[in-house]
């Protein structure tokens, strides 16, 4: 009987859909950031999900929701989940398909009358993006204390608000804590967020594995100098150190095994047609699965700019703004959704994972894996992010199949 | 006599100290924007001190300044000058050397009673900065009419007011116009903007010439995509073009000759960390004393950028914002200022202008060059622009011998 089990393609995307009605955009996307009224709304939405659906619903001290079923045994849960709120314009699919995917897999499980031998929870875990408060994957982060409580209320966004003060004002948090809640594993269904699946015309990713990764801003100063009236060799462009390190940022995807560099932000100063850039700020982004590739990618591009800088005559410093090292995903966890795709008859491929996500964090004390589903075009972080409910069907059956298995 | 004739370098550099208290800023600079009211009350310390040198003072439509010192005989003017407005920023020597050294000049001639056989007039050209009022060298173009008075009094500055209302809110213009002043030869006395005299350890450079100059402006279109996420191959990075055009700069500064080549303004959107850049604008300055060469990189940048952009399957788009022929410079007169140069026993040598000036409008109609004095460190619309008063001395002592010269 579980074997033929599958999701409710419909109820599931009209769940996503009512969840998208909440901090809805005029132009189709969704805005709920971090522990604002419309995050609020969100997690109540989920909250009187799980408690329809006949969960045990436990609310940490940062916002995370756990709704939990029963299974035969007691014992640490299967947990599956992902996060509800939001970047400022975001789309309708990141994070939600993961906390309404689990949840169409419990009604589905619940119409079934099937039994787990072990407990199966559903978790949607707080501030997951960061946009408004920084670190970004909070809520995971203090779910086992990797983050203590005290410094994650702390934090302010741009308008001086702690998280404290959010959660408070909007009066989502309890006294629980959830630091005695034992996990056999981790399951998370999410969108790519990246073109890959798409170009491979495939419809689930299994996510081996998330990137690490290293953000540096490099402030470089130069002098101004006349366009006109400055020879070439003469001038200490900081412009041109600038435009130097994004070019390098490409040979650095090239040259080195996995990697991808990304110069997203540049600014000059003073930006003026005929002068010489006095200052610049650069910013490099850098990825890799594998940390001891990281760490030389990080040193190549270190030696590369102090070279440049020194040939033009520009000084430099830099800052690490973030360095995140890469998470391998728990093999048997990884083989159940790879088993579950095949049985299921979904082209499935391996995949390492771009974007941070709350898995990474749980896979540091348990078990833990990934499902991909297409984004169209690799759309993400914007409004016009998209996923089929076609593709969003086979990746909810998929975790259907791995927590079954998982949880036996 | 004239021959041993010498300008007094303590009264050359006591009124150019006076001038630059008229607008003086906090930190030493001066700002002087055309048609302010600082403007007008420099305007008025010239118009003044040419009074008091006995010159006959015209004022035209557009608010350039005409002091006319009597030849032996009638006939075309021998004149010199430059301007007395200013940038936002400014030093106090950009403009302002031209003119008080020209009236220094005629102060020296009259106090040793020196007759020229051509009357000399000394100008002071209204809005050479185009600070405030775009096109820079309004006055000049006005002048012999290259831009139309009702086209320049029509332009209007940030804040919506015209430079006809500003001229007229300052009462600084006459019902005149120059049309049919008849010039025998210009000279300006200015300083160098730039690095070369100083690094060649020379006092005098003779003008020869004036770069012509491009703007271009482009306009770039990828796709924003997560920087995380995104294989290399699959973006569309704006940032990345916009950066390789920067690095073209520079190769065609070294692969064409006298090409200078240089972006100032480089600006991403949306210049995020962790995002590949959707748009980029860049803006490229170009200069080459030789037409034919100037030509020739506008068309190898716009190759390279056509090319480049389609590689990575960026929308490319461009404006050519200003397009400034080069300008030789009359090789009597600049034989002339060199002849002096070599007869004072001033360290000279020839060199083009990467800035632009009035002279270069006067070469239009009549024979001209320029005199340059040294900037130190090449620094020049910034407030700690500086020529020593040596310097300025030299330069002041050659423009006198010259326009000796040529009004015999």
């Amino acid at each position: 009987m579980p074997a033929r089990l599958r999701v409710n393609a419909a109820r599931l995307q009209h769940h996503l859909d009512q969840l998208a009605r909440i901090g809805a955009l005029p132009n189709g996307g969704v805005c709920r950031l971090a522990f604002s009224a419309e995050d609020k709304q969100g997690r109540d939405y989920i909250e009187a999900r799980m408690r329809s659906l006949g969960l045990a619903v436990q609310i940490d001290r940062i916002g995370n929701i756990l709704g939990t079923r029963r299974g035969a045994r007691t014992g640490p849960l299967v947990l599956a989940g992902s996060h509800v709120d939001t970047v400022g314009t975001a789309g309708r699919f990141d994070g939600s398909v993961g906390v309404i995917g689990a949840l169409e897999v419990i009604e589905t499980l619940n119409d079934a009358v099937v039994s787990t031998g072990h407990p199966i929870g559903v978790i949607a875990f707080a501030n997951e993006e960061g946009a408004r408060f920084v670190p970004d994957m909070m809520g995971s982060l203090v779910f086992r204390g990797d983050l203590q409580l005290g410094d994650a209320r702390s934090r302010v966004d741009r308008d001086g608000v702690s998280v404290g003060e959010a959660i408070d004002r909007t009066g989502y948090a309890s006294t629980n804590d959830f630091t005695d809640v034992d996990v056999r594993a981790y399951l998370e269904l999410h969108i790519e967020q990246g073109p890959i699946l798409e170009n491979a015309n495939m419809t689930i990713g299994v996510v081996e594995a998330v990137q690490g990764l290293t953000w540096i801003t490099f402030t470089l100063t130069g002098a101004t100098a006349h366009a006109g009236a400055t020879p070439i060799d003469m001038r200490r462009d900081a412009g041109y150190v600038a435009a130097a390190i994004v070019q390098y940022a490409r040979t650095l995807s090239h040259e080195i095994e996995g990697q991808r560099a990304t110069v997203g932000s540049l600014s000059l100063s003073p930006n003026i047609v005929n002068v010489v850039a006095e200052h610049a700020r650069v910013t490099v982004d850098l990825r890799n699965p594998d940390a001891d590739r990281l760490t030389m990618a990080e040193e190549h591009l270190l030696r590369f700019v102090a070279a440049t800088a020194l040939a033009e005559r520009v000084t430099v410093s830099h800052t690490v703004d973030v360095r995140v090292p890469p998470v391998r995903f728990d093999p048997l966890v990884v083989g159940h959704v790879q088993d579950a795709a095949a049985a299921l008859g979904y082209r499935s491929m391996r995949l390492v994972s771009g974007a941070g996500h709350d898995a990474q964090i749980l896979a540091r004390k348990f078990p833990a894996a990934m499902i991909f589903v297409p984004s169209r075009g690799g759309i993400s972080h914007n409004v016009t992010e998209f996923t089929s409910t076609t593709d969003l069907e086979a990746g909810a059956n998929v975790l259907l199949h791995a927590l079954l298995a998982l949880a036996e």
